[in-house]
């Protein structure tokens, strides 16, 4: 016998956010920045994940300014890059991951580091007023917040920080949200993803649900 | 001053799997399925996944041939079909991913379900002895337990099910555990998503940790 269940896409967005907004804590999120969280929750399948969530002031309205004007999205994974809902960028905004450009080993060799971290020196003409989005590895944010810290470096619009795990993910994201080189989100701690910041990117292009 | 942190990818990966050994609670697995958890949890972020992973009798050693044999990998979206690291896969296994496909949105019209759904129709001609790998939409294993209850429908080899959220998630995954068509994991209730399910399978397919 066929199973019952929602077949419905728009029906099974509508509920689950109605069910993420009945049990979540999103009080303290300003209007702007209550859409953005109910997707990283719905991403992770975890109402707990609200309480580690953090915008820095001014992040959800110029993230989406930035996203409307047309920024690249800079992304350090494919799995981020990909999951992209490009029906909700108005703009076409260029979706940028460097990852798998065939330069990136001989430079992971050559600066000693990951070819996560690596990969970013190849966003730099990209960088001026882009969307960066960080949601695997922390090695990735460590590197772009020391590529920061020379004010020659052109300047992200925002940054999405939220590289997942247990070596340096928790430290990358404390760095970021101390140095704080431009508005940013940040998920603090362990937790975070491709998917989490991939949900949070498809709520800042567009405000439908 | 540049961030001091580890820039080794082996030892990051090395000192991360040696953390969640540590924390996290794996004496039910068998030798086959613990790195497979173990793997599940770091793309989590979470020590707390291992209690809600379930593997049916089997489906670690089945999975583990299937992949080194060459089959196909299935996949209900891009984020899952990117994910899968292919230097892992000693037989060159074909990834596919049909959610793409353009015939998906008339199709899903047709059956009157969601575009994860209709797009498993597509996995007929490659369902015999597949690994299927569903890490988003609770539509789509529902489908798929619908398709397999026709006795006529080729059987894949083993089901990985961890779809995620809040509506359909736990339920499909839950039904699954209970028809159990072929071996399968699951992540029980509403955890799940791409990046746990892409780890799966890059654990299956590769002893190398």
């Amino acid at each position: 016998m066929p199973h019952v269940y929602e077949t419905d896409g728009a029906a099974i967005y509508r509920q689950s956010f109605a069910t993420i907004r009945a049990e979540a804590d999103l009080l303290r999120f300003s209007a702007n920045e209550e859409p953005v969280a109910v997707r990283m929750i719905h991403a992770a399948g975890m109402v707990e994940l609200a309480e580690h969530i953090r915008f820095s002031a001014g992040f959800a309205t110029l993230a989406r300014v930035a996203l409307s004007d047309g920024a690249p999205i800079l992304c350090d994974a494919r799995m981020v890059s990909e999951g992209v809902t490009r029906a909700r960028l108005s703009a076409a905004n260029p979706i940028i991951c460097t990852l798998g450009d065939p330069q990136v080993p001989d430079m992971a060799r050559t600066i000693g580091n990951t070819r996560s971290a690596a990969a970013l020196e190849l966003w730099r003409p990209h960088l001026a007023g882009a969307v960066v989005a960080i949601g695997n590895a922390p090695t990735a944010l460590f590197h772009l917040l020391d590529m920061l810290e020379d004010p020659h470096c052109p300047r992200p619009a925002v940054i999405i920080g939220c590289p997942v795990g247990f070596v340096g993910a928790a430290e990358s994201k404390a760095a970021l949200w101390a140095a704080l080189p431009v508005p940013c989100c940040i998920v603090e701690g362990r937790l975070g993803g491709s998917a989490i910041t991939v949900a949070a990117l498809n709520a800042l292009a567009s405000r439908t649900e």
